[in-house]
């Protein structure tokens, strides 16, 4: 019982990011930018409505406040200002799901902020605290921070693998600004291996213990569409 | 039966407007400013918290996205982008009203977007919208395209007379950037002749008639907690 | 004796807008985005260097403060508000050039403030008495409110002619927040009467009159590289 | 020969932040925000003006994008977008300084971009290119890397001592959110030891090496201008 997630909405204006379209029907749940490293009101609004068109769930996904650098730069904020901003991003989300008679399924914060989350105790514990406070599951990387913090709290913690980004032997993940193509075969193998046995394959070729509840794709990634075919045909015999 | 509001948390990082703290006691309604024209993650949760322990209902009181200009300044946005921004904002403040367990109490748009929706029936209806979407009340001026466009959804409108502005002879609102100092006595004299009688006094001397189901004092009016002290007591035998 | 001038430096953080590389060698002068519509510190000094390159000359586009909307939302900001934004934009793309030993060509404004520059005379005002403080050209549409209240002004005004979007039978120019492809050789047809003749031909196939010293491309518009190359080709024999 | 700077114009919008029309006499520099953590066109353009009719030069002081930290978070940019953030930033100042026929007289960083120069070399680089491509001298701490990397360039480097912060025994600096208030003879007291025998107290009362070509003041601590008022008289002797 596994589900595919992909970062979505994230769009600015009249700037375009990945094909939400395209890439939605191999999707279980759709992790919508909240306006602080992409996607805007109308966007929202727009990626919320196709979720609903294709029974995707929704999952906020929310960052620093960082629109230039897409929320792919670390900050310096309090836990406090760090849990309130999730809280102003997974309400704004949640307003839209409100109009659609939908209801946010779960956090899952973004880029940096991801990062930060699974390496540092404090920010694990501001993401948390916040969603604690909108009672709502966390999605992150096993054996981290970010999942130690938030323990065994009864709404739950999806543990999540990439299958487009590329782990270091630590089993910490190779975040960049811009992601690079990777092949749909080895992603959907690599997939499969994660779901199955609990196991990744680092860039050194070593292998890392690697839970995984839920599955990530990028719709940024080039050749995205087509990688999420790939690993949605894989693991169609896991698929709840 | 009728309660004063009150433009709230309109503070922003280490700027501070209004003094929320001293002028909270006097009020029945908190309007939150949402992040669009003033406020932040920070200071919206800390105002939810505020009117929590004073048993003060919370309104959103989304803007034009203009925070240089204190949503003060117009801007020809699509109404359906206008929708979305109001849906945006509101639902953000709603994620701090369930932190804390209450709900989101109305809608009140700020400054330009204020008089645009009493003006124009395109930005009107972009507002009802979003109320609609949301299934909450409007709050707004007696009179208006804002009120007319609302018509009689379910969910309620509720008319307001400022105390602490002027109206031109035409029933409209002179909304500057920077408030000045009222008389209380003359102001809490109005709030009761608007309550009462129904009526206000236009900027040229002359009578207009105001229906007035809320009465609100701004926290950044110089003197405003005297102003809502004055309001609060003469407005006693009709508070709900 | 005329020039080709584009819109460049459009991109935003990860987002691209247009293919500013592709058709450079077509141009020679480039309208830099200073921020506040599209482009950001690092897009700025990326498309000044490639100016540089290719020896073209650098004027700013400046805009309203409204990344979302990409400048294409008129704002009701007071003129000397206005004012100071414009010189704000073009001192910061300045800055950029004196890194690079150039200077500011020109100052054309963007999107929705062109248009209220070229009707309202408060606006023009504000876009004329920043160019005066910066003692550089403007550019501009002629027989407009931005060409009159410039009038004759030491610095110059270039008159432009759009060879990529559509005039009304009036003269105005129709705006959209995303172009449509245009036939190359009926946008150089258009761009070559334009220059020679004075003349263009109005979205009801009437023709009105069009000083044009300069013609503009869009690099977002799609085909754009096409585009400026069927123009430049058809004007050489009248580029300086 | 000594010289007195403050931070200057970091108003914002309605928001205000310190007097600066109350402090200005008593200074010889104004360090004016440039919109990234504080001050808006129309800040910097009434600023610049204020320090003309004053005589006071004027050097920019950029930070890292964060409005509302008021810079005092710490951002993990590339060194390339900082370095072009710093010269966006003190561009957009040479605006207003050109149209009051004024040049820009020096760059001092901010808040968090000014403890991570002193405490970075890569940061310190990327602001030192910023100065380097602007042909202006730094304002910094001495004995940091922001200095070791600057070096002897030839547009030079003030050193500063702040009267109103606190120092650890090993040099560095404690930047708060908010300031708090500072007795004027301690402060003034510091800024005449600083400068003639170039010691500071640190916050455990030991003495370390500080090298004072100019000391700083901050507008928004409380009680700013009495301080700066004390420390320009006990400085007089030394003041150029």
């Amino acid at each position: 019982m596994v589900a595919i997630n992909c970062d979505m909405g994230e769009a600015y204006g009249i700037y375009r990011c990945g094909d939400d379209e395209a890439i939605i029907p191999y999707l279980d749940m759709a992790n919508v930018a909240c306006g602080f490293h992409a996607s805007d009101p109308s966007v929202m609004q727009r990626t919320v409505r196709l979720a609903k068109r294709h029974g995707v769930a929704v999952g906020a996904h929310p960052s620093y406040p960082d629109l230039q650098g897409f929320g792919r730069r670390a900050m310096s904020m309090d836990p406090e200002e760090l849990t309130a901003a999730v809280i102003y991003q997974a309400g704004a989300l949640s307003g839209f799901l409100a109009a659609e008679g939908m209801e946010l399924a779960y956090i899952k914060v973004h880029g940096a902020l991801y990062g930060q989350a699974a390496r540092d105790r404090d920010v694990a514990a501001a993401v948390a605290a916040a969603a604690d406070a909108l009672d709502t599951p966390l999605m992150g990387m096993a054996n981290t921070a970010h999942e130690e913090v938030w323990g065994d709290r009864p709404q739950g913690f999806y543990a999540e693998y990439y299958t487009d980004l590329e782990y270091r032997p630590d089993g910490s993940l190779i975040i960049t600004r811009e992601h690079t193509a990777v092949d749909p075969e080895v992603a959907a193998t690599g997939a499969v291996r994660a779901v199955t046995e609990n196991v990744a394959v680092a860039n050194d070729g070593s292998e890392i213990p690697m839970r995984a509840d839920v599955v990530c794709v990028h719709s940024d990634t080039p050749g995205a569409v087509e990688l999420a075919a790939a690993v949605r045909a894989a693991l169609n015999p896991y698929l709840s």
